[in-house]
């Protein structure tokens, strides 16, 4: 089973280090970005190429959502399998004539962060059933969390963990501003952030809740509005407000 | 050093348990839930009344904020201090002779939750020195960070931990609750909401943003909302991007 790697990238980054980890070879790491394919290759000793696509089984394309459809069209294999590693984009972004197939790690990735991939769900979508075994046991020996999802449901996955993660984020990127603008330092808030994540791993974050909006405390809600400058900072404060209200009927 | 908390909720039981695991004896718990109450005496060894409240040089006000006025008028000792633990209410908001002052922690209690108190900080505020010398030394025998804020620093503590936690917790279940809505386990998203929180141990906030607003991805942003029926979630997806795109300028 001969495996590439397309794309220089974080997801292809930790994809070539789960898989040598897991003592899955990969023939080849290919790409544009010579400077970025060179420390990938030197890191999990792989071979690269910024040329010559070399042949394998089954190619996993690891770029971003806008490029996957043009990039591989540079497969001009047919038996073989073609993967994308996106949570947004349909199975039949691929363009080629190859079996077609969704190989998409749930996890947020930073080049140089260790992560233990057993734990990170992989979602994978095949256009054939023989494919199918190939790509999930590929994902087997990287996770012990392997489920199938077609494009519909991967979409809804994708979109929940935009408000998990990515909105969430953004929640301290501003609180973070805040924080700032008043000196306050923003290490302050780690034991309450880490403990508010730590919390939904025992009980739902609907139960968990807390804070002026769910005690429906009108006067800190009208408090804080008059210490937010930021219109849009403000208009965040009141969506999020009026939506746990809803959430909780007050 | 005779200290008494009054209140029988999360906040109490939390101070009843730091304060005894850390050698700081607490002469009476006083409130008006008896079961609750009976519960933390248990738990520390601490004696409880809801009938007459005993004689100390500190009392903990540990009740909800619009009760913190209220509650603080049944103390009629003039010689002792009063701290009530909460970010939101001024320090003027307790109603008495007696020495004012503040002793907020910043962190979100279950009363079932073991917590390292070491790692919480403490915010103070007093209205003057010697009760200053007493209150800080009563935070350090539970906690390594204690600072000073007055009224107007509290508020921006308080806002800027809404939106780090109880908005961040917010979007967990709104997470939560598109997920069971297509029948996907909340659990697979549990290993990204910890990388999540980690990765901004390491970086700031600003800088691990990832997700389709940031890279002005139009296709994903247009395709989520279609997916999205709920006007609330509507308005908080919205929102959200238009402020991940105004913080980086796209």
């Amino acid at each position: 089973m001969k495996i590439i790697l397309i794309g220089s990238g974080n997801v292809a980054h930790h994809l070539a280090n789960a898989f040598t980890q897991n003592g899955v070879e990969v023939a080849q790491i290919f790409g544009r970005n010579k400077v970025e394919l060179e420390k990938i290759s030197q890191d999990f000793s792989i071979p690269f190429s910024t040329e010559i696509l070399g042949d394998a089984d089954v190619y996993f394309v690891c770029v971003r959502d806008s490029a996957i459809g043009e990039v591989s069209e540079i497969i001009q294999k047919k038996d073989c399998i073609v993967a994308h590693t996106s949570g947004a984009v349909s199975r039949e972004t691929l363009r080629g004539s190859y079996s077609k197939a969704v190989f998409y790690p749930l996890q947020t990735f930073s080049k140089n962060k260790i992560l233990d991939y057993s734990a990170i769900p992989f979602f994978i979508d095949t256009d054939n059933e023989e494919s199918q075994k190939i790509i999930a046991s590929l994902a087997r020996k990287i996770s012990n969390k392997v489920a199938l999802a077609n494009d519909e449901k991967r979409k809804y996955i994708h979109l929940t963990a935009v408000f998990a993660c990515n909105f969430t984020n953004h929640l301290y990127a501003r609180a973070k501003e805040i924080a700032d603008q008043q000196e306050i330092p923003f290490d302050y808030f780690l034991p309450l952030i880490d403990e508010t994540t730590q919390k939904i791993h025992e009980m739902s974050p609907k139960i968990a809740q807390t804070g002026p909006a769910i005690r429906n405390d009108l006067s800190v809600l009208k408090a804080h509005q008059e210490l937010i400058h930021d219109p849009d900072v403000l208009k965040i404060y009141t969506t999020l407000n009026h939506s746990i209200k809803k959430m909780y009927e007050l």
